[in-house]
């Protein structure tokens, strides 16, 4: 099959590879239907050391069930499913608390780029979706398997409610659905920061009340003036460097949460009596989760209630995704659909 | 009046200073029954540069209102006070959210290690006391200045409830005291962490139902052994070192929430992926909010149901200050209380 292989830091290539195959009794064959690139696929675009061999990318996907292990009950072959970006038995301690990204079986997919995708764990890892593989909804439902539940991730664990207010910090997929998340959970004060007015406009579209494109002090000022002075009582961080944090420390109201769903391209940063101690500041989040998140989410999506899809700009072929890469990286795309 | 103050690095003196007065209207003068010295005491005890002038400490106290200011409804001469180790005026937005310590007419007490002392914004700081001045139960309510609020706060702040297990870090009077409130809180399995033989048999009076005296990896190790592997959902930090933030993450549960209570005496310290990220961790606590307990503990103290005035192993009369400094810093006692 084809798949994309990452050679090192702005080098993806798509090459024939071997076919996956059912590994497990718990494992599935998915052919892939959608598949897309992730903001987090950026930073080995940027960073990934030149290597001999290709890195399979991808963690993205709606697929049609080809092959089906012994032990994963509930799938026949042609169901049209969605995975989590994480897979997960959901049944152990940690899935059962909604900490599916904990399970002790579980673990990332990174092979999504792909004609074709083994799922490890697949009774606990796919959804089926009641709609058909030409489905107009397609787009909206791949945002389940990452970006929509990443940004749902963070609203909720800053634990977003009419009675907050809120910052969203970038204007990526995952900040742009972390501003419909927040808007879902009642937020009515919602402030984007972020500098691409044709994302801005969309946040807009997805509830942001207020954009800033102002950064650093001069954001934070900004974001101070739209809340009397006081900041925002959750910042939802979609970004990940430390920039990020350290304006999230200034746009956040004292007692406030800070909740990154943002992978840290850093390791320490302030976290001290003059940064989150004194204020009595919260900091939370982390990989989401979606699994939990699915069938929560997915209604909404069905009956277009909300229509997350919209972060996708541009849909390529399989055979196009090096080019996919170069258009996120450029900021000419905002998330780039794959239809392999 | 005689006052103890600091002139550096374990240099406490008791001097004569001048009384103190009526500034605002909201102010009052308090006569104080009951102080203490507190660990965070031991901070500037350790740290602070020799000067030419003493700085007044202490932050804790019980009292008699001597004098009130036209504006300190509900009080009169001779009622017996304790007040919140922060001043507030308790009716802005940010007490009303109980976050007390970011009242914007708050600040802190460091004069109370003193004859009496003077009390900004007294109507939202100080509560009167259905005792006398010779009530045997003294001690205990001068813990709801602060150690045993602060103690709260952690526990609070983690969210601690009967299906959480508790890992606290220290074993001073706040660690105690984070103990008793964790049990308070209905958590089943404590692990109090702390290697004072006389202090953890008072946790495990207060609750703890296992004690670790290992430090560092020793000590992370034996409560995953306590605890199937995965360690603890709640984590209390009552110490404010960076090795005790280390400990805390070794010893949190994926998805669980380390809460920070001890002054921190260190800026940065590790929060990317490999730390709090990854396992979705939340950071969270700060400077207690004491005043939003009060109402919320005094009932148990006044009915006898807890006895948080334990942590106190000494007491001496004000002029015996420097030598209170001295044992609490040895370590010979735990907590010193100071009968002006």
């Amino acid at each position: 099959m084809w798949a994309a292989l990452m050679y090192g830091a702005g080098d993806v290539r798509v090459e024939n590879v071997p076919d996956p195959v059912l590994q497990q009794p718990t494992d599935a064959i998915v052919r892939v239907v959608r598949t897309c690139i992730c903001g987090s696929d950026l930073h080995p675009y940027h960073s990934m050391p030149a290597a001999g061999h290709g890195t399979a990318m991808g963690h993205e996907f709606i697929g049609a069930v080809e092959q089906l292990g012994s032990q994963v009950p509930g799938f026949k072959r042609g169901d049209l499913v969605v995975a989590s970006f994480a897979y997960q038995d959901n049944t152990c301690e940690f899935c059962r608390e909604g900490l599916q990204t904990s399970c002790p079986s579980g673990g990332f997919f990174s092979e999504a780029q792909a004609e074709a995708v083994r799922v490890p764990q697949a009774a606990g890892t796919l959804v089926k979706l009641p709609a058909g593989e030409d489905s107009a909804l397609l787009p909206s439902l791949l945002t389940l398997a990452d970006v929509y539940g990443t940004g749902y991730h963070a609203a909720k664990r800053a634990n977003v409610n009419p009675r907050t207010t809120v910052t969203v910090i970038g204007d990526g997929a995952v900040g742009l659905l972390a501003v419909l998340s927040a808007r879902q959970l009642g937020a009515e004060q919602i402030i984007l920061m972020g500098r691409h007015n044709a994302r801005t406009d969309l946040g807009r579209g997805f509830g942001a009340t207020d954009v800033v494109a102002e950064r650093a002090s001069e954001g934070i000022e900004r974001v101070r003036e739209l809340t009397g002075g006081n900041g925002t009582h959750a910042v939802l961080e979609a970004v990940g460097y430390k920039n990020a944090y350290q304006t999230a420390l200034g746009v956040v109201r004292p007692g406030g949460v800070i909740s990154r769903v943002g992978v840290p391209q850093y390791g320490e940063a302030p976290i001290g009596f003059d940064s989150l101690f004194g204020p009595n500041l919260t900091l939370t989040g982390g990989p989401a989760p979606v699994r939990a998140y699915i069938d929560e989410l997915l209604p909404g999506v069905l009956d277009g209630t909300v229509q997350p899809g919209k972060v996708f700009d541009r849909t390529i072929r399989l055979e196009e995704t090096p080019d996919g890469y170069r258009a996120m990286d450029s900021r000419e795309a905002l998330k780039v659909l794959i239809q392999p």
